[in-house]
């Protein structure tokens, strides 16, 4: 049993784009809250409605499969339903489709409930999940988790929280702590090699004008390679990463 | 006598504003471009084609007359033309208006060919510039310059180019420049400012791994406000910028 359904098409632009001509996971993230907004907006539950509410969503994880990501140009079909809530957690999937139907992406995604005037995650009430049409499960889901970076073999990269990285939601976009993590990947290793897997736990936010710390360390296995990342600041781990990767065939 | 029209609509999307629920100039300039793209492409001189002839626009210099930016959610047309062509430049203008026809920002831009065999610009062929229905016109057009930076007030701020900032034209992607430039500004007065006017000039393009300092001044005149900017490396400038600045009223 899942819930109501919502899909749109989006069309790729360059500036989606890295010098692959492949989607970046960034603005693929950018595209699914865009597209999960949308359902939100057309059962009555947008931004404005949540905010009058004094509630907002907090994502807390996401967990990618990929068979492939999208190209410059190429229009997809971004598929998202809610699947079940316990009492704080709902949980959502997205697909991402070529125009032939051919799943691309398969995304599983933790939400949570942010009470503005309890400063604290909120019970879910019914009112907000019923449209969504998820089911009621109490069980909480076990979600894998990143696999651990090797203290021993990582490195690490500070980063500025610029002015540009808060959204309209007066946070630090989602998609700036997969920029952070992956940067230091470097160009040679990320235009050589494509993702297959993705898993990123959110965990403390970050604020304008913190200096972060992305770390992390890699490991080969036969073929592929898992990259382990953390997000850190002296006191805190703010979001922590693991990402699976093929090298792309010459 | 202009060029041939084009227009597109763009629909506003949250991960393209800032906190202020307004579209950021560094995404503006993406849909702007978006736009041109689109243009070329329906006149069969898209990146494929141009890069097959061994050419590729480069962006020399755009002035923003801005009434409004536009809002997260608002749908805009965007239109776009060539206006007049010389030996070695091209001017093209785009107007973003919203849905009630009403200007919020028109812009002059500068475009040259690059030749890519000959690593120099390139003298611009018929082929190229007659689908675009501009007309030849033999004077170089004198283009406003950017206000210059008071070197004595000037304040700084570091940058790497990182992987993510270049797009599929395997170049840093034109609005990182604009990030660059506004983000030492800082929170405090990005979102209490309006921007009104801008004008930025490119000039050497930076690299990936490169560190830029983004250098800048303020003028305060009146009600208004006037800040200058320069993106330089050890050895070279790379992009000068000045915008105007109204404060938003509370």
């Amino acid at each position: 049993m899942i819930g109501k359904k919502y899909s749109n098409q989006k069309e790729i632009s360059y500036y989606m784009c890295d010098r692959t001509q492949t989607l970046t996971l960034p603005m693929l993230v950018n595209l699914l809250l865009e597209v999960s907004g949308e359902q939100s907006e057309s059962l009555g539950l947008g931004d404005t409605v949540m905010q009058e509410k004094g509630y907002s969503w907090i994502l807390l994880q996401y967990e990618f499969f990929i068979d492939r990501l999208p190209k410059n140009k190429e229009t997809v079909e971004i598929e998202t339903f809610a699947t079940e809530y316990n009492k704080l957690f709902c949980y959502r999937d997205f697909i991402v489709k070529d125009l032939e139907g051919n799943e691309l992406v398969t995304v599983h995604s933790t939400f949570a409930l942010f009470d503005f005037a309890k400063r604290k995650m909120a019970r879910l009430p019914e009112e907000i999940v019923d449209p969504y049409e998820a089911v009621f499960n109490k069980r909480v889901k076990r979600t894998a988790k990143p696999a651990p970076v090797n203290e021993e073999t990582a490195e690490q990269q500070p980063f500025n929280v610029r002015y540009f990285d808060i959204d309209t939601n007066q946070h630090v976009n989602n998609s700036k702590y997969l920029d952070w993590a992956l940067t230091p990947l470097g160009g040679a290793f990320l235009s050589s090699h494509q993702m297959t897997y993705a898993n990123i736990k959110f965990d403390k936010e970050v604020h304008e004008g913190q200096q972060v710390q992305s770390i992390y360390s890699q490991i080969a296995e036969d073929a592929a390679v898992t990259t382990a990342h953390k997000i850190s600041t002296e006191s805190n781990t703010h979001c922590t990463a693991s990402f699976k990767w093929k090298k792309i065939s010459e």
